[in-house]
């Protein structure tokens, strides 16, 4: 049977989700624990790859396996042989057809600043942290122009090759919670980089180097150079995906 | 001049906030950060021990020191040298009279608890995890009965000595925001562990053990074993020091 299951991790120590040479990726832990229990290695499926450093609390992987556990139970006996900084948070079974990654998906990231004269030592490992003023109010009107389908060509890490640059946003603004601002985005899609990049123009328009207008004047550029800078990766958490065909 | 310092960090990998043998705690770090700055070694006076484990918003140290840099400018000179899990919020000058234990001090503690199936791999380092149901309304309630002048006796460590274990509460309250349950705590001083054992019992509490009503009951015992346990560390952070007088 095909099992599912939704992870959380902090990133901070990880070279990534998925396994690649030369670093630990989150991958690699979680075939290790699935290994570990049902004593044979089994090849798994990520939905995202995510960055180094960069965190989840809904990212989403899928395995075959034979086996007389619950697949509800799943959950708790990976989560027995996992480190702390990784958590299944459910294991549920699907469809063998079921594919994370290739299946239409709908996709929330938050991007986190921590806007003050110092960092948190608590938080400081999930959220960026900018010492100068930011208008929150400003940033949440620029990030209403990248809703609905548009080429986000200018806000993909160059170098970066896919079929389309075209995305649909369904939701996308920025609140101030204290002294946290956080940037919400909700899409079905997301090219590559593309939260930080959109994260670090928002940050220059929060500090007034741009008005709010300036996000629909970037998107038209259709060019990575008009965007702002890839924001920090501690400052992404990947929070769901949603799966509108399962 | 005498400078004050608020402190906050990740007491994770710490033995406490006070210097101990065989162990290392924040003010070593600390210590070593002033010695750096002002090429001498000076020791601090800390208002907060804190334990093992335990996390800090706004503990206070202070020292004494001639220098021409600006009192408000030693956090930037401090946190410049100073690891990540350690940041000095704010450094100014006080009355060379100021000491931040011996002064009167209202102090405000919080204890997080997330009350879900798992922990969250984010903020695992910094709260509780509980996965059975757990009233916060009841333990709200429960948290009412210690407001007030009382003899804590029954909310301090076994072995503890103190002149008298009387104390007054000024704000107590237990809420929910989510998964996770807050128990917030503002008074004029705590017994070793009081905190700690306050939560552990309004955990039993909210879990049905016992009716909030049990509080008071336990209060009038004056006797460690009429309270629960001492809930995990982790879960604890320093929020606030505030000097009436100063």
């Amino acid at each position: 049977m095909r099992i599912k299951l939704i992870l959380a991790y902090d990133g901070t120590r990880y070279g990534g989700y998925q396994s690649q040479a030369n670093t630990l990726a989150v991958q690699d832990v979680l075939e290790k624990a699935i290994e570990d229990l049902f004593h044979e290695k089994i090849r798994t499926m990520g939905a995202s790859r995510t960055d180094t450093g960069v965190h989840a609390e809904g990212n989403v992987a899928c395995f075959d396996v034979e086996t007389r556990i619950a697949p509800a139970k799943i959950a708790f006996a990976l989560n027995a042989r996992l480190p702390e900084d990784i958590r299944v948070l459910a294991s549920s079974e699907v469809s063998p057809d079921f594919h994370p990654r290739f299946q239409r998906t709908v996709k929330t990231y938050e991007y986190h600043i921590i806007n003050r004269t110092f960092p948190d030592p608590l938080t400081r490992n999930f959220e960026f942290h900018y010492h100068y003023a930011l208008d929150a109010a400003k940033m949440d009107a620029a990030a209403r122009f990248i809703l609905g389908e548009h080429d986000f060509a200018s806000f993909a890490a160059s170098g970066y090759s896919s079929k389309t640059t075209v995305r649909t946003i369904y939701e996308a603004r920025v609140f101030r919670e204290g002294d946290r601002i956080i940037f919400r985005v909700r899409g079905n899609g997301f090219l590559y980089n593309m939260v930080r990049i959109l994260a670090g123009t928002l940050i220059e328009i929060g500090a007034g180097k741009y008005p709010p207008e300036k996000m629909e004047e970037i998107l038209l550029a259709k060019n990575r150079q008009a965007a702002g800078p890839t924001a920090v990766a501690r400052g992404l958490i990947l929070k769901q995906i949603e799966y509108p065909d399962a």
